[in-house]
């Protein structure tokens, strides 16, 4: 077990329960008591894990940043109000800028998609030491009177839809983030979701985690996997096949929901979202996650992914809805 | 100029101004708008700036970094909810211990103040790295019916008044931070203030802001100062005098607060808190800081402190009651 799991597991034993927070056990965010209506998710990133440094732009460093922490808010169906950037700035800078350009550049980056969600960069705090550079978000969102989309709301027989395409963000695409923060919100109004999650460590990981939070197991049917061009260029590369790096390369920061079957039938036929969004399995009440191939019987199917996400953690306060 | 300062001054020019959020114009949190009850407040501390991650215990980590964030809290006169935390764990550890132990050892250092004020530990995020330790908070508070507390709210001839007992903290105190939090939300809402903030950098250098921030200056009477016993002996190991040290050191996390002379002279006379509560100066008209010694005229004071607090930015969205 990893360092970061070890104290999850730590963290999860040891961490009382208080008040004030319904705390939705490890779904993409918190949620405040009270009015009910606000969520909280905090995305720390550093060098060398979410992104390098010196081959990167910084402007490219602050849109992944804002990026993963929005996709969490879509994850929950809420609606993005404001976040907050702690940044420890390395002093000597990069290869090519210094410490401020690097700050300024990594602002600079977070702008356009501020602006594009509505959110307010409200609030911060800047070091900057002898080390590398770490960047911690914490957003603030609210979700809408169709409420939260809880990791733990699917049912037996729900369909497993996916947004977009999957598979090889490491050719540039998780740098891109596209948070779905928009096609959440059209879905959770227009049609009854179960649950949801986004793809931050691997289609099969996290349709595992969705799968696990709700009691129940999962199949996912290779063939129909929505495979990006990324996914069958990498494929070229390393010889695995793209439904290999759709199922486990992570970071696609894609929605993956949990409809009955009726309403998600009629979500792949209307195609509300001017992206694709696929039917890709089933949730069964077989615990695990298994596979069906064009024919048989399905088969087990190892959650991999890139175990990142895993050191996001919320302790267990309260069962959820 | 700073690295940070300069920072700053680009975020205010740059940051659009966006909805969902009243921003405190620089004070100690930003509130959020709609129901306007909930404060957030972040605070980054880094090995070698905040502590000295090799000389102290794990604990004492734990205890400063939710410590200062709800002084920050304290300061806004709100009641803390909840806190996320990410935490940049050096890989190697310690020199006392190794990663895993630091981590827990700072959680176990937050889990008696966080008790203590009923605030949940409800979400977070861990990295480790070849680097030193960070450790960003972001706290959530909500303001009672008193409404929050800002720096802005001072009005000439209102008296200044400071909790506890200042300088030196240094030898130790900054460590055991103590919040002010039952102290802020008892004197507001059995009395009228008019402006708050928390000593982090040094009260000549806080007391300047807060005046700053309502549009006025401040004279400090040195000779009211109440020195801590660590000013005293800070004091005979440098040869500064206490009072220096009570006006420069900053890290008292203690609270300065703005109020009109009748309803000060009540808190003074009252003394509710349980610990000290001292007249030190007033706020004026005539801009900047002044100090009055014994006997003669006010002479500028340097608004000297430690710049860290500087580091805390927030941009200018709204100007404040």
């Amino acid at each position: 077990m990893g360092l970061e799991s070890e104290l999850i597991a730590w963290l999860r034993e040891n961490l009382p329960v208080g008040p004030g927070v319904d705390v939705a056990l490890g779904d993409d965010a918190a949620i405040l008591a009270g009015g009910g209506k606000q969520v909280v998710t905090t995305d720390l990133l550093t060098d060398k894990v979410d992104f390098l440094v010196d081959e990167v732009e910084p402007e490219q460093i602050g849109h992944k940043s804002l990026g993963v922490n929005l996709s969490d808010l879509a994850a929950m169906a809420a609606r993005p109000v404001a976040v907050f950037v702690s940044l420890v700035l390395p002093q000597r800078g990069t290869k090519s800028c210094g410490a401020l350009e690097l700050a300024k550049g990594i602002y600079r980056g977070m702008l356009p998609l501020a602006k594009q969600f509505g959110v307010t960069i409200a609030g911060g705090d800047t070091n900057s030491w002898d080390g590398p550079l770490a960047i911690s978000i914490t957003a603030i969102g609210e979700t809408t009177d169709h409420g939260p989309l809880l990791r733990s709301g699917g049912q037996a027989g729900d369909w497993l839809l996916v947004t977009g395409r999957l598979g090889g963000s490491i050719l540039g695409p998780h740098l891109q983030v596209e948070p779905r923060v928009r096609e959440a919100l059209l879905l959770n109004e227009q049609y009854k979701l179960h649950a949801g999650i986004d793809v931050s460590d691997g289609l099969a990981l996290d349709t595992w985690r969705l799968a696990k939070a709700s009691g129940l197991g999962a199949v996912l049917e290779l063939a129909a996997l929505p495979l990006s061009e990324a996914a069958s260029e990498l494929s070229k590369q390393d010889g695995r096949s793209a439904i290999e790096h759709a199922l486990g390369d992570g970071e696609d920061f894609e929605l993956v929901l949990a409809v009955s079957n009726h309403e998600a039938a009629r979500i792949v036929r209307d195609q509300p979202l001017g992206i694709p969004i696929t039917k890709i399995g089933e949730l069964t009440e077989q615990p695990g996650l298994r596979q069906q191939g064009a024919t048989g019987k399905p088969t087990p199917l190892e959650p991999q992914g890139f175990e990142h996400g895993g050191k996001t953690w919320r302790p267990n306060v309260k069962g959820q809805a």
